[in-house]
């Protein structure tokens, strides 16, 4: 457990610096402006008061800005509120990057791309290869900075890279089990299915829903680039069809997204993984926050269950 | 009500052509081969049994031929069954063609196709009837002759067309009614909704699902069909994205198979006329079949309810 | 867009006439009384705080009374508030009225009782419309005055009309595309589906739902009142049975509270045309109150939906 | 465990009096028409097959006489089936009656009626008790011998006044426990709410669903005949509302055909004890045919459980 | 209605003792702190503010705690606030006990006692009786001090013995009306089916989920405490197995916690009379709050549903 | 694809070996008594009939006879039936044996036991590995011969320990990937599981469900045992809390029959695993039995899928 701002205990008194998520600004019961503040660091967030706030106030203390705090850590409705005594802008002396707030996958950004590299040049079949190939060029940037969601399973920096990686160490163990696996559509599946998000979702940092993302979801944007891909590499065999697919049934139910559900074992395969992946990545993070012997906080997704945390 | 063979009394003597839909074989309890043959006509179907069939009866009594029959209806397990006292294969000099038995659109294909044109070159936003055009275009031949469903509604030859022809009926007057419809939006999605249907059944006489139906269903088809097109002839405003989301959520929900549901106004209309034309459709033929004060089949798609014809 | 109290941006200055809906009494954290009223206007409502109330602020702004407010738009908890700098009740010279403070239906008062009657005349069997008429003469004065809901759709005064004049419209259209509908049925099952809400809710101005309302439901009291009136008119052919039968079912299914599910042919088109005009109206207001390129609210019983307005 | 021809095991002779409940013509594989014919006394049901059938015998065997049978009991697709060897129509010599050979409400009819007066002589409120009278003399002849349904539960002659009177016996017994029930509500609810299904049922003999009871169901038109009797009799407090809520909402929820759920104490508990007599007729019913250490069939309404008969 | 603290109008005085509850500190805008408390009696509870909360009010001022208050009941976001003016804690003088504030079964301790002693002396079959006796021994001090549950129905001192003895009595009742139903599976189901409730929750007082109760629920717990008590006395035969069903199904469906639903007749009355007395205790209970004439506040384990109080 | 019954065309000649899976009696048009046969090998089941039975034949081909048969596969309603020409009992000289013919799991016995010792030799936790080991000795003989399961998934010979076996090899490899997971709970958990089934099954040859197994369940009993066993043992600390609520919860939902959902890291690992194991176990199946380019048959506990196998 480090030791950050969503770590404190009511009464600890706090200094140091923080991120700036958002500003709100409110009139508080004397007539009198105030602002509601959420501030981040990578260990999560917490909301303040800034009473009394000057017209001044409101003009430096935006969303996105570096920021260092002094004040004490009170409770208000059952939540932790930061009480600022005394706050200001931080500057190039103090030497703070906006990096430094955001929570980031826990594993090595170059160990991931070379271990990416290898699983593509491992697949056998060219088709399938050069439509992978050709699809992750046109991202090559975003591959390695967004993350997999906007909340609940790898909403982080990089998130989007780590589940695929833990993905695609699942699929070898389960061809070591299940032999009768096609791992040429088993790993090229799981590489291409939530690429999609990288359209879906507006930008790495503070990624919201595009217009495009609303309109047709990540699934089918990505079953169309497949076939646009095919197109202009010239590739039309029945590699191009499982590989739309596997992507398209990846949600594994109607009602979860999908419009078909899996009919090949690799697509029956690539959602079970996915779920196991997704799911470990939320229990294991919320277990991580408690003591042997706690519960963690309700985990939404996961029917709003919390995980206990045994004491052997 | 036509004088069909689904339209006879049990006892009724029957003579006539029909058309053979799918021949079993079996063996009957006396060790003896025998067939179970299904005819049709316009009117529908009924079962029958040829007892101790030759090996020639087997070579002759093919799925897909004409034959000429004499027989009469008797009842079997609660349904009709027409016992063969004498089957023949047609000749030429009967003059009996496969058209005949195969129930049609109710309405006239010319008209049709007149009517789609207008509607067509009304659509003002020039991009949107580029892409309308290009990908009719595509489908010429089998536009007019394919059904919109193997069952359930306008599931016989022309159907599709039939469908869409209803559905921009029913557009146009709610365009009066409710003026702030984009009608470029909502007849272009009209038109485009189930041509995927083309690539997902097989053939327009005895369609069944293609591969690629299964996989990736017409909706998906279609929604990258319009991305194409668009690239085909250099188009990408929001217009594509629009064409893709009315195609999308047609069926309005994700139960039902669409991947998002209907944030447009005018896909909530696509949608709601949808299911009114094909509810209509299932009713309407339901009721024909019927005596003012009886009570239809059930009609399984619509939550197997009867339906009553009143005597007023 | 209307620029009434729902349309002002954070930081504008307002000033004008508004009708209190509703006042609600606090203390706040220096012990003192305050008041947290909502105003409302054409456009919308708005909430406030009157700080620092004394016992006469307490009598004088009551619910359902004018007043002129000074004040500035603020931003609270993500809502707008208007903060009162001040308030006085309005006076006889002030020439204003409740009803310029109430949504209205968008249509004519005078021409949907002409179209109403009209459509009566129309009405071929003797039976049913002597049913009709008589219905309506027991409503006589409310008809046209009360919403067709609380809240959602057509909530507004005359708003039961509206809803009842746009159905017969559409209804009028559908008799021309599917000539086999019994347009006596249909356009009196529209004209009485809704009626019984003049007894389940309790007022035009303000409704809420009677005794009678909760325990019966406006379904189950037009079945009845149905009833009742063809006894007194002597009337007791297959007409009365069917005319329950339209409003019975015209929720559809059971979980919406219709104790059976269509079986008429008209029934199913009076359900189908009731969702397509509460969508309609519920989806065109919400589009109304937002530019091209921006989303709407959620729309809560459209599964909580945000609509896109198109820049096409 | 009565020895009827429900009750008989494979390989045993059969020799006695049944009813034909239904025939059916078949033809055989050779050619020769054959009847199916399903016989039933009390105890139940079976089928058998009459080969060879002549005309004649299709003209004696018809549904509703009695015949003398002699024949084994087989086993048929893993159903016992009669083979009959000799069939004759019982004359009057014979001394059988149908009503031999249909089951009966296992309770004297003369002490439910005894009980029935007893019971409406208890209510105190005037109101409630001119209603209830009102309404049973407009039934006065099949209210005793109606079934309560056309399957499942109290599916015999007289099944209704059983059902009642069991319903009856138990909230005597649930006021003595929960004193604060208003037994005129509670009474008077549980006579009249299942009334409706004389006009819902076309006869008490061989019950099938009338043309009112599929439009309206039984609920709904028990609603209506509260509110007509009511208005006959000048009466119009809130206890008419209250006896048509009881009767509205005894189906418990809207799903199960009750447009409203009770909101009234005695409403709840009458739906309860309406499920507690409707269970423990199926299950008593299914467990008096099995033996101690054996399962039932399974009793499709109670989610097609099988019970046991515990040896202790 | 008593005239407890959750009895009293707005505007109202109110003096004496109460109980704290909870006490939560927050920081108000003028950045002293406060502290928000929950004062209980009988009648039920309500929330306070204690505006600039010295340090020694907050030590003072503990859950638990009883204490004198005087002030006024205020509304505060719909709900009544009270807005202390002078409060002490109580001391040895006042006589006053934690007791007398916490709501009790509304029957009296020694009855139950010796009616259950009855209940349990009537059990003829002694492999069962020995199993309940000794099952109860283990717990007799909790069995008449504990809750049923900790929310919702029975949620006071003794309300698990109030809860069992009701359904024991209407249990003799049912005996009465079916008298198939063995008496000792029920009465002896009936006496243990919560009793697991006792090791599910923490304490009579407070009763939070123990980490048994939350790992493995009090059906589990009580099915698993049948077999090892039976094998403790050195009884295994069929009844044992019956009494682990009774408990085990008691929930009657899978979805609301019974792994098995009912296959014995017992077992499924157990179950419709421990949902009657539920709801009749939750019925109950809100309908005392209210005059005739009114609504109760909405019942969440009953669907959310308001009860109306007849005026007759 | 082995060349067993199951995998003829219509119209082979068939003579060999085959298992009699059960008998049912007839009586044919003819008057004359015959019997249908299920026969079965390795491959799967076929049916037969006998015509014209004798006396004799009733006594000799029974249920788990073996015979030798020769006959033709003809179609028979869309099924395989096999239409035997010669048939006599197998003998001595034949020396075929029951093992033969039933189907087992393809992995070998004596590996399994190896493996599963060194995987409980390697539990840590000295009081987890001594209720595994307990438990396991008390099932010996039939740990190594039970199914999983009367149908769907590894329900054939020794298909418990497959399960068990393969899920142990998952979870290994989970280990590797999340190193939080605590294998101790995880491999006791997936060992205890399912061992319920030998109660609940009745004998591994042909299993149907035992009273214990109908009443209780595998899991309920499975978590009883471990208590009993952790009782016998002297052990009481959290880990036989937790290893009950392994079991418990296995089943992932309570619809599903786990009367608790997972709340430990390794309980929804597990569940994942097996969930994995079982969904896998049936797709490869169902898989062996078709070409590339064809689809399955349906898979009832897959949601009715049909699973396609590419030709690539």
């Amino acid at each position: 457990m480090t030791q950050g701002i969503a770590n404190r205990e009511v009464g600890d008194q706090f200094e140091g610096f923080l991120l700036i998520k958002s500003v709100d600004k409110g009139v508080a019961s004397n007539g009198k402006p105030f602002l509601t503040i959420i501030f981040r660091d990578r260990s999560g967030e917490i909301e303040a008061k800034l009473w009394d706030a000057a017209k001044e106030d409101e003009e430096t203390f935006l969303a996105e800005a570096i920021v260092h705090v002094q004040g004490d850590i009170k409770q208000f409705r059952g939540k932790h509120q930061l009480n600022v005594r005394q706050i200001r802008l931080a500057n190039e002396m103090d030497g703070v990057r906006i990096d430094d707030f955001i929570e980031k996958a826990p594993v090595d950004l170059d160990e991931m791309k070379d271990y990416l590299s290898q699983m593509i040049f491992a697949l056998e079949n060219p088709n399938i290869q050069r439509i992978v190939r050709q699809i992750l060029k046109k991202y090559n940037d975003d591959l390695f900075t967004y993350p997999a969601a906007t909340k609940n399973h790898h909403e982080y920096a990089s998130g989007l890279m780590h589940h695929i990686v833990s993905m695609l160490k699942i699929a070898q163990q389960m061809k070591g089990l299940y032999p009768e696996l096609n791992t040429d559509l088993l790993y090229s599946g799981i590489i291409l299915h939530d690429i999609g998000k990288i359209k879906e979702l507006s930008s790495p940092a503070s990624p919201t829903y595009t217009l495009e993302g609303k309109m047709l979801g990540h699934i089918s944007m990505m079953v169309e680039e497949i076939k646009l891909t095919a197109q202009e590499l010239g590739i039309d065999g029945e590699e191009v069809l499982l590989l739309q697919h596997l992507v398209l049934s990846h949600h594994g139910k109607n009602e979860w997204g999908s419009p078909k559900t899996p009919i090949l074992r690799e697509a029956e395969m690539l959602h079970q993984i996915d779920m196991i992946d997704a799911k470990m990545n939320m229990v294991n993070r919320a277990l991580e926050k408690v003591n042997p012997g706690e519960f963690t906080d309700r985990i939404f997704p996961m029917e709003n269950r919390q995980f206990y945390k045994p004491t052997i």
